[in-house]
């Protein structure tokens, strides 16, 4: 039955889609969370990634249905192979975003980052978004050209990442220890959601399409 | 030639045993490195750092070759596909055992961490040397029974991490906030090393034996 090969491929692409979109509205949830110290947003996130998790198996489950009955081989393999790659970094910033969620949650009724940090983790937030949307957008259409902007837009979240460093190693860094080290473990979840982020683009012209219907 | 089978399996399951011995060697260098501020040997895990990715490639021809020829379902499926993910976990292990040589190079020739905080991280880098350890054994031999102990070691982890935390927030720390930061990244990379050795050991009863001459 080979007219039905499509399809299969397609359902583990659609799957991907879905998982994208949920661990991108994962982080900005966190975000809008950690800016506005939001315990009630910040248990979303938590409990919503049990979603995510559900996606996995199912990205898995497809992957392994497709190969059981298809024995698929060359790029068809490779095609297979490599959503289970990149259903691994999704789960992952889904992770990302929970830690994120978790910090705020920490340190409720104090806001988890200071006041002086907020604009960096602000657009820290917004790269993040913009860089989890064109992964959406990229495993929905396969599109090389998105997925390739995604290292220069990892470029800049290095840079905000940098900036995040040297204000809190200012000498005249008023907050002390402790919110120096929220600070810098909350700009590595940040950083590591884009190099996941960054991956995914460097895997999508092995991936299936999505089917239309179910990833729209 | 359904003789040949178990050779194609064992082989997947070699590569994992000596790339878990690479990533165990990386992190005893990188910690040995961190305790005695050694540019050298810093250098040596990130120029080593390419024979994981080396390896990665391997396991990833094997399973390829594997899928292809043999058409596994059920449990080879599986058996197969797991060693991917456990594979993706090895290969992470490595990169932090990198991130820590890295940051023994950033601060020559001060020392990478606050002689208040060598013993801890001395302590860190003995359980992550155990955690390796027993994934090198446990991926040789199956052992369920070393696997399911993985949990438990990781606890000890944990446990050193809200030591250092705690050391690095009391309110007579020396050290200030550049020290702080550095501490804080560190035991990170050290707890994250954990969390993907337990990830290995939680995927072990699923792994393919390795090939007893090959895995030597």
């Amino acid at each position: 039955m080979p007219e039905e090969l499509p399809d299969d491929f397609a359902r583990v692409g659609s799957s991907l889609v879905i998982m994208a979109k949920a661990v991108r509205e994962a982080m900005r949830q966190a975000t809008a969370a950690l800016l506005g110290s939001d315990p009630a947003l910040a248990q979303g996130v938590i409990v919503r990634d049990a979603e995510v998790d559900v996606l996995y198996r199912v990205v898995e489950d497809r992957v392994y249905e497709v190969v059981a009955r298809r024995h698929p081989a060359g790029d068809q393999l490779r095609m297979v192979m490599t959503s289970l790659q990149v259903a691994a970094d999704l789960d992952r910033m889904g992770e990302l975003a929970v830690h994120v969620a978790r910090a705020t949650l920490r340190r409720h009724p104090s806001p988890a980052i200071a006041a002086e940090l907020a604009e960096l983790f602000r657009a820290m937030g917004t790269v993040a978004d913009e860089l989890a949307g064109k992964i959406v957008a990229a495993l929905a259409d396969r599109d090389h050209v998105l997925a390739a902007q995604l290292d220069g837009d990892d470029d800049a979240m290095d840079e905000l990442h940098r900036q995040l460093f040297a204000v809190m190693l200012r000498t005249d860094w008023p907050l002390g220890v402790e919110a120096a080290i929220d600070g810098a473990l909350l700009g590595r979840y940040y950083e590591r959601y884009a190099d996941h982020a960054v991956n995914i683009g460097r895997h999508v012209m092995f991936l299936p399409a999505a089917r239309a219907a179910e990833a729209a």
